[in-house]
């Protein structure tokens, strides 16, 4: 089976254009093969020769390559701040590659809307947005089993995401990723939030199928901080249900601490990531507790198709962001006609862009105004 | 050693009466003489049988008999619903009898200030306010690190309490907690607020030494409902900390899940009531993690006075209330001039009775008022 | 109702006594009225003193006096050092006096069968061995779901129970309670065998209902230790299942460390003490998880009737001794006529007694004989 | 950087060839290019082509075809069953390949030894054995604390590996990996303690540093099957500290429960494969808990090296046996000559493909022998 071809944009510098290599890289199925990972030609080079691939100082000129028939390529990850993924987005898409983008999706709502609608145009080039905890195979066995009645109707969602290293003003002293992620000028109108409320965000509608109709924020910042570290939210659901959203990035010791409890009407179900491996299901008297690649009468073929390993054995944070590269990767493989092509979990994509970008508005402008309640 | 006697106000019908019966009767230091068990002079006496008691139909009567030295009584315990708990504290303050008072103290702030009023002019009568978490072990030491600077400034508090038994409308099924519990005429102004949300207040209050300034809440309630069953309030600490405190009675599977996290500029301390024999520590790097009667060099003698048996076999709930019982306890003997009486720990009494009554009528007002900022 | 009266013999000077006190008082349905506390006279009365009971240094007084219609009394509770156990109770026996008794139940086998045969022939005098942890509600239930089938043939089960506090040769610190449990003329032939290795057995074979046919052992202590302190034990059970025991003193940091694993031909039961409220069942898929006063339909009556406080809050170890004290007082109450008493739990008693002894000696001679399996 | 390249033997039916494949590619470092996937020719064909790799029905023409400069490799995975493991890792080696081993290493002790002789000669060709547990990072912080002196003198070790697979007859079911598994013929004279008692034991003599003198065990199998599924050991370490060592292949609902509980005479240290991210260090009277890319002081660099992620996103069993390669890995660039190569761990080798061998005949014979302790 030939391996899928990725191109990446930005990576070269922080941590997390390696773990999305490693994350394409591990099923052996695609591979980096070119990078515009850095802007400095020289760091560019460096990043490229380490990495084994073609580099580019310039994202455009890789795009133009492929374009040209002198590059293969099936698709681009995008890992570069905020504020560049647009303008980055809309290129790849207009030159019909398609996009794993980094989140938050955009710098602003304005941004969201236009790849939107350009994204819906193209639709020989799918968009995913790296949503990664949703890749998990616990979190989408919530989905099913929410899907399938398990919980009756949902009547509050609880759902967080606790981090602890901003609890010092890391990014007066040299750090290159609290420096970007404090930064209004490249993370945007939210620094907690952006970062990881529009994860615990996701998380919960994503898995509940809700949409959000409005929202009360309160969002703090460490004094000598320009962005909020600490993002509360109450929120009201598409059904009615209450939303109890909090993350937070000076909750010293918390590493990645997200997860959600969700309350029906017949029950409950909730998941933490940093238990990844099980979701526990809670009627009134017992716990059941499902486990990673253990299935029961009530998995889905979808689900079981994204395990790797046997049980009890996890597969953990690498595996959940490979499995977002496996949904496009079928995606991809499909619309190019192969044959056997598993099918695609439905994953987030430009409507979970645009959904985060407007809750962060809502809840930055809550917040300004004292509580109030504003509709999304 | 003579045993303290106690009379009790309340507790026939429902379970907590014989919760506190069993709490003040495990040591051996203090037992149940007399009780004012129920209203209805049969049942009281059928109660008062079955606990090999004297009983009173009515409380006024018991106390009159101990006036009049018919009856030997060192202090009473309240258990009716929250409607009748001022008239009763009021009445046994006012004869010089200690109480130890189920909460929420009062039906009404009014009568909450008058009560406090009252104690405070009946300095040989101490109140205490059985708000039963404060006395695990555990959560003491929680709040002597916290005064030995161990998590430094505070910054975070979130404090929760999740219940499921009143997922379904049970007042309508003739369930007698149920229907007390969500009547307002019995409750007061909040239920789920007023029952459990007052505790996941007290708890982080408390151990954290900290006032509440103002708050912003959600409350909602099943349809059909008459109070709130599911409570959510952020609110402002007076050192300008910011305080997530959630709580609900919908919550499927939850029993009595509360606890709180507190992050601090130095590190975090979390406790969940449902594994109170631990209490957690976090620096950025590792957990620590203490545990009920295993002692370190940063325990004070008076927590480990509270100990009853060796680490490892766990003393949980009716331990915890009878440490309340304890404080009360060492208090009455110490103002009998008994000798060698160990210290009482500062538990909760009559002044966290008042602003569990402020906390619920800022909630209430906020809620109504569209998550509206109300200071206490 | 009126309480059940209860005599101790010992439990002055150790930790134990005052445990079964409080087990014994914590329902208000049962008190300690007399104590031959202490063999030594001053000592004996200062403890009744603090205890408020009356004391006996010699407990055949404290037995005379009951015979001669001087002292009332239900039952005696022996909280001796091992060596004095069969006497004692013998005597207790003699006169008609029902036992709760420390265990090991004896010093030596033939005192074990000595004790037994005594007790056969007086029915009217129930004896009870109090290996606490069988009094678990979760325990009970266990053993309930084995005898429902629940996990089918029982083919493999281990047990276990680790110490840290003998780690150090404490003995030579002056620590009382160390000296005696090392010393072999105080506590038998085996010391970490004979104070947790007979719980792990114990806990085992009464919760599955099986035998044990035969053992092989390896024993070690420390250098300059005279009994051992790490005991292991594998067993061939009655059906042909493997046994596998651990129990060591010496493995710091465990305090209460024990449980089992059941592994059953239809599922797995497991249940760990230091989380005494949870019971686990394990098919091939999932894991169900029971709680404590959380009643299923498979929960029969009589585990549901030694619940005492609403699920989520625990009842743990002080409760689960004091289970073991209401299955003696409902078998006395119901031995005196009394109506309406709740039906006793099968809980341990002359023969589990036995067993004990049988073990400890199988599993010290096979150690000698270096691991040779010995028939017990 | 160049990727090395990887050939493999075996692997293309069984499940765990792909698991090798995956832990290859992840760091985008290593590719597996050729592959003798399987036996039958055609089979071979339609694995290699899934696989993207030069497919190779007899192992033999692969390394001929490297030898004669035909086929770039670097290093060989072997991934058969045991019985074929030895001649195949002697002719890489005879021919100068570098190898990562599955386990147990061979068939017969003697084949071990052999292997052995000739892996000493080729020091160009290192030789790596895959116990994959060794390779998570707590495992590695646990033998450097230990190293570190951190729990002194280890005193007894508790090693666990609990599995439930084959609680039913699989075998006789046409399931291919029980058929293979509980066939002496293909697998020796062990089948749970070949398959996974032998990873329980090097997981506790890799991590304490210990050797093992003597064995006493209790092997049996369900009634039908040809070799042990339950495997139980006694064992006495070099330093006569006491091991106890126990896998299963019948416990309902256990994975892959392995793990080890390590006591020494100032601390425990305790790690569980299924939580592998933590690490326990327990003093007398509080736990510590490390985590996996959170370092402390005591982290050496070298185990920092095999960090991928930020913690609180856990590196699982794919990077475990990813980090097994990758220590072969840079013993073959250093070998090579590369420049700034980091360096390598020390994992398994040969030498503990010997101790296993060993072990699995002594425990055998002990068994048959009725306890008796046999010498390694």
């Amino acid at each position: 089976m030939r391996k899928l071809k990725v191109g990446m944009i930005g990576g070269g510098g922080g941590f997390f254009g390696k773990v999305h290599h490693r994350a394409i890289s591990l099923d052996a199925t695609r591979e980096v093969v070119a990078g515009a990972l850095h802007q400095d030609p020289a760091l560019c080079e460096k990043f490229a020769d380490e990495w084994g691939v073609v580099g580019y100082p310039d994202y455009k000129a890789m795009i133009a390559d492929w374009k040209a028939g002198n590059l293969d390529l099936d698709y681009v990850t995008i890992v570069t701040p905020n504020f560049l993924h647009a303008e980055q987005a809309m290129a790849c898409l207009a030159a019909g590659l398609p996009v794993m983008c980094e989140k938050p999706m955009c710098y602003t709502l304005k941004e969201a809307t236009d790849l939107k609608a350009l994204a819906k145009r193209k639709k020989n080039a799918p968009f995913a947005l790296s949503h990664t905890y949703t890749g998990h195979q616990m979190m989408m066995l919530a989905r099913e089993l929410i899907k399938q009645g398990k919980i009756g109707d949902v009547r509050k969602v609880e759902t967080y995401y606790n981090q602890g290293w901003l609890a010092t003003l890391l990014e007066k002293e040299g750090n290159q990723q609290a420096s970007w992620r404090t930064n209004p000028k490249m993370s945007g109108i939210s620094g907690c939030g952006g970062d990881i409320g529009t994860h615990a965000l996701i998380n919960a509608l994503w898995t509940t199928g809700l949409g959000l109709k409005k929202v009360s924020a309160k969002l703090t910042a460490l004094p000598g901080r320009k962005l909020d570290d600490d993002f509360n939210v109450f929120g009201e659901l598409s059904n009615g249900a209450t939303l109890v959203l909090t993350s937070t990035q000076i909750a010293i010791g918390h590493k990645n601490d997200n997860g959600f409890r969700i309350y029906g009407s017949k029950g409950s179900i909730e998941w933490a990531q940093e238990q990844a491996e099980e979701l526990h299901f809670l009627d009134g008297a017992t716990r059941v507790t499902y486990f990673q690649n253990s299935f029961t009468a009530e998995t889905p073929d979808i689900v079981k198709s994204y395990g790797r390993i046997p049980s009890g054995h996890h597969e953990d944070f690498l595996e959940a962001l490979g499995n977002l590269h496996t949904s496009l990767e079928r995606k991809i493989r499909a619309l190019k006609g192969e044959k056997g092509v598993a099918q695609a979990y439905d994953h987030p994509g430009i409507d979970e862009g645009v959904l985060g970008m407007k809750f962060l508005g809502a809840a930055v402008t809550s917040s300004k105004k004292k509580g109030a309640w504003v509709t999304l």
